[in-house]
């Protein structure tokens, strides 16, 4: 055996994340790594909190990055707040709601099902038919932003429907966070999280969080310990808490926490407002490119995700063929279909750093001539002049 | 709010890890991210997986690393082999082992302890008893290199214990993988976790795993599923298996494994044999120069860990006083005592990359001077003369 160094191509990340990272990010996890209870590392952490807490929109105390990837950020929220025999439900639209739903019954709860067509938003009038009948529920799970259709859920709406009948909140916001408004406070989300390598542009492996009050309420009052030691808040806290004594938990991720601080230092220079308009004017132009194309998009206009569009594949064309022809002639990655939308969507990312103009104009350009190429009859240049004119 | 980028001290890192990284795997987590299903991706886990293979000196297929630090790693083994009512031994000699138990608990366990002072290795000849003791027990595990106290256990001994009774065994090799010999297949170790960041030098955030046919047998035969979706082998194991196509399970931490990679290319390089008598040789040398500073081991001579020396305080040092300012006069860290020995005594590192002469004399200065300057009655350059004596 003899394995040398992994060198990486160069490619365009357009899929459903990680997505492309600035390169000041990558340049922050080089940095020298200095211990987990370092002064200076325990100076960065406390940076953390507040950049996260200005991301979520929170004052949340309980705001950090679980040492893991979003998966985790999910299992943390589900068994701290999920006790043997709660019942909690699940809206899911998606292939991350059913994720939810595996959560809930592996940390001993009983799933109350709202399920809604895949591409869709959640249903507030299903969710709240399903409260009254339910009159025992504890929690309420969805999520914000379907990674795996491009569905924006009403989050607002459902989180009040939830209070109104008593219940708390848990709020998958991966691929929302950056990239739409996400307004954790002033929406009363009461415990959420999020991945760093989605509208955050960070590398993948970190887990934001954040839980309210009520939340935290619910934990301390637990019968049950909380079933994962690594995940559980009580513990974490001593080392994620408050002033300078942090006890030791685990070893905190060092170098992919100091790049998920710069892609917090980028999204506070650039302003929240600002991030949500270039998202949105990103989206409109590839809108306008793969409108040229004949593709159709899988969420209704008012139900979709700027940073995640999911698109039909015209017919007669194979899915694998583009994609790999995007990969191995343009270095450029786009998302395959998850679940029941295998083979029948592509999912284009335009988050966080890759959202861009040069993004949209050189996928649409790269989409056209794959496609032109297989046979497809459309009018040469279009997708690109159609993108270009929504800029102007 | 206006927090600017985070740009660490430049530390020597001779604590219990994280240690010093090589400058090549900082270089090589900066590399250009890729998606987690690229097949330049895949490539790169095949390797990884062959690299952890030969660190732990095994063939055992389901050998990879989890997306998450060493406790994960340790949870990632405790809840896949451990179902409701199992009885399992857990020897403690340190924290680490009370971590064990936690974890056993966790996952519906019960424990059935073999405690051992700390400082000391685990006493077959206790466990012993306790298998003869309690016939339905399921499995064992202990700590190899108790991190806590620097104590090396007679791993090969234990597993073969564990074995003639029935036993599976799973084995903390956090801070032993790299620095002292770990044969996984010759000693018949079924299930095994370590960390990145201790003698593999890597940056933390990555636990490397491996299990044997025995173990995934007991896995394949649970009556409840396991309690973890994030760290349920059999999903784990559709993303990172065999073959070209691959089941999306989480998005795995790409530049960290990036970086990971390098530093098992690294040992690689250096050969696992002349790794361990460099940390051997490294050890001598400190030994003789904290010996010339009159402060003792905690661990027996036959029973200490090359890589984590354990050394008490002298009387009338306050422990906190010392690392203090060999963090700030020195930017030089070494660890506190934990648990049970904090305050009482130092945890010197000399782990993978820091395991070097350079390290050694530059730490035992330091504190002579720092000592010396407490009032310590010790004679000029004495140890660093005996530690440089020791290289000759």
């Amino acid at each position: 055996m003899s394995i040398s160094s992994f060198h990486p191509p160069q490619r365009t990340l357009m899929g459903p994340g990680p997505s492309d990272v600035n390169p000041r990010i990558l340049e922050a996890m080089s940095r020298p790594t200095i211990g987990h209870l370092d002064p200076e590392f325990i100076r960065m952490m406390d940076e953390m909190k507040e950049l996260l807490q200005y991301a979520f929109q929170t004052k949340n105390k309980m705001t950090m990055p679980v040492s893991a990837p979003g998966s985790a950020g999910m299992e943390c929220c589900f068994v701290n707040l999920v006790e043997p025999g709660d019942k909690v439900i699940v809206c899911q639209n998606g292939v991350f709601g059913g994720r939810m739903k595996e959560n809930v019954t592996r940390s001993g709860g009983v799933v109350i099902p709202v399920d809604d067509e895949w591409g869709k938003a959640v249903d507030p009038v299903k969710l709240e038919e399903t409260l009254k009948s339910n009159p025992d529920v504890k929690l309420v799970a969805f999520v914000h932003a379907e990674t795996s259709t491009g569905a924006l859920s009403d989050a607002k709406t459902l989180v009040e429907l939830a209070h109104k009948y008593n219940c708390l909140t848990i709020v998958d916001a991966v691929t929302s966070l950056g990239g739409v408004p996400v307004l954790v406070d002033e929406w009363g989300i009461d415990a959420i999280y999020s991945g760093s390598q989605k509208c955050l542009s960070c590398t993948p492996g970190l887990s934001p969080v954040s839980f309210n009050d009520a939340a935290l309420e619910k934990i301390s009052q637990r019968k049950h310990p909380v079933q994962s030691w690594f995940l559980d808040l009580n513990l974490v806290m001593g080392y994620w808490g408050e002033g300078a004594k942090r006890a030791y938990h685990h070893t905190a991720p060092i170098n992919a926490l100091y790049a998920l601080h710069e892609a917090l230092v980028i999204l506070q220079e650039e302003g929240l407002e600002t991030a949500w308009k270039r998202h949105q004017l990103n989206h409109l132009a590839l809108r306008a490119g793969v409108a040229a194309l004949g593709l159709e998009f899988i969420a209704k206009e008012d139900e979709r995700l700027p940073q995640l569009n999911t698109v039909t594949i015209p017919q007669g064309i194979d899915d694998a063929t583009v994609r790999n022809r995007l990969l191995q002639d343009y270095n450029l990655e786009i998302g395959a279909g998850l679940g029941a939308l295998a083979g029948k969507t592509w999912r284009i990312g335009l988050m966080g750093h890759a959202s861009n103009k040069t993004n949209v104009l050189f996928c649409l350009g790269a989409l056209e001539a794959i496609l032109t190429d297989m046979g497809a009859d459309i009018k040469s240049g279009v997708a690109v002049k159609a993108a270009s004119s929504a800029y102007a």
